[in-house]
């Protein structure tokens, strides 16, 4: 359970009110279970209280599915057609995110760098027009660490965000400035898994 | 992603499916973040495929609420109404179980300890009869490690639990000889939390 008490007042000249409602930019990392489905968490009590919520998974495949993004289909639904929650976007790097045409005709020989790319770009242009409220960038850390996606622009636009936007970014390796940049940072460690004693995923649990 | 290669695959006379379909154990420990809101997240996963969820929240307070709570009463209305979905239960300790008036009757002098044993003893009895599939124990950490629940106890049922049902436990300091019997063990490391730099919880992020 959290504890409401800091540990000190910063001498920010901000009111409690003020502070309390600062966006937050979180990471999730290490090489445990846990970074998505708790972001998914996260994005999941946002649309409850009414958040607009975006999801970017920066994944390779297409065919690469969890069971959130069905559940949050579902919710989104709940938002449009009973006016519950807040609206949900789901968008998948796969062969071509949903905006655009040009990597998804491409098919298997798609440019994951130049897709990761775009996503961030389209990203960026969200954050400037405070599109959405909460925005989880499930998988990014890779792009990042692989060149695909400049560190330094990413921390420049992530703190120069206007309104009170909420970001999750979650990835193994988590490049040190951002989580120097970031609110909260988790990590997340294994200390035992079913597939380290030869158990296979399942659905429902790993999917 | 997860990776889908065992590191070994164990001389236990399963074939590969029968290994894929075992119910899992899996314990969220540690200081930091994401325990519960990763707990919520698998369930929202089991929910997706059909799975029966069950939730025990073991809470001081009835007071406390959080978002899932209300995310997981629209999906389980979802599968109610629609057929989408599984069924969600959502139990909370707070000042008395649904199950018993008992408790709730005592108001603010509700005894914790009791109240945590009588849920474990339900919980108990739902794995006999094999009642839910999906169960998530929140919080549970605590009463054990205050003695409140006997965690042989809890070792031995939940190792001799029938059926295909899976259990998440969350809580910091879990108990080694239930970490020792759990398949999954993810230990959530706090690296920089927003109170630490006297920031407040807020709506839609802590709650």
């Amino acid at each position: 359970m959290p504890q409401g008490n800091p540990t000190y007042i910063p001498d920010d000249g901000l009111t409690t009110r003020a502070r309390r409602n600062l966006p937050v930019l979180a990471v999730h990392t290490g090489d445990g279970k846990g970074k998505s489905t708790a972001a998914f968490g996260m994005a999941l009590r946002a649309w409850n209280v009414g958040l607009d919520v975006a999801v970017f998974q920066f994944v390779k495949s297409a065919k690469w599915k969890v069971g959130e993004e069905a559940a949050f289909r579902q919710l989104g639904r709940l938002h449009d057609e009973q006016g519950i929650g807040g609206a949900v976007e789901w968008h998948k790097m796969g062969a071509g995110w949903s905006w655009t045409r040009k990597s998804r005709e491409a098919g298997s020989d798609v440019d994951h760098a130049a897709a990761a790319a775009d996503g961030w770009a389209e990203i960026a242009r969200r954050l400037a027009a405070q599109r959405h409220q909460f925005y989880v960038l499930d998988e990014f850390t890779y792009p990042l660490k692989w060149g695909w996606v400049d560190v330094d622009d990413v921390v420049e636009v992530l703190f120069a965000r206007p309104g009170h936007q909420h970001v999750v970014i979650t990835g193994r390796d988590a490049p040190r400035r951002l989580t120097e940049a970031a609110d909260l940072v988790t990590e997340m460690t294994k200390v035992k898994h079913p597939m380290d004693v030869g158990r296979k995923g399942q659905q429902g649990i790993e999917w």
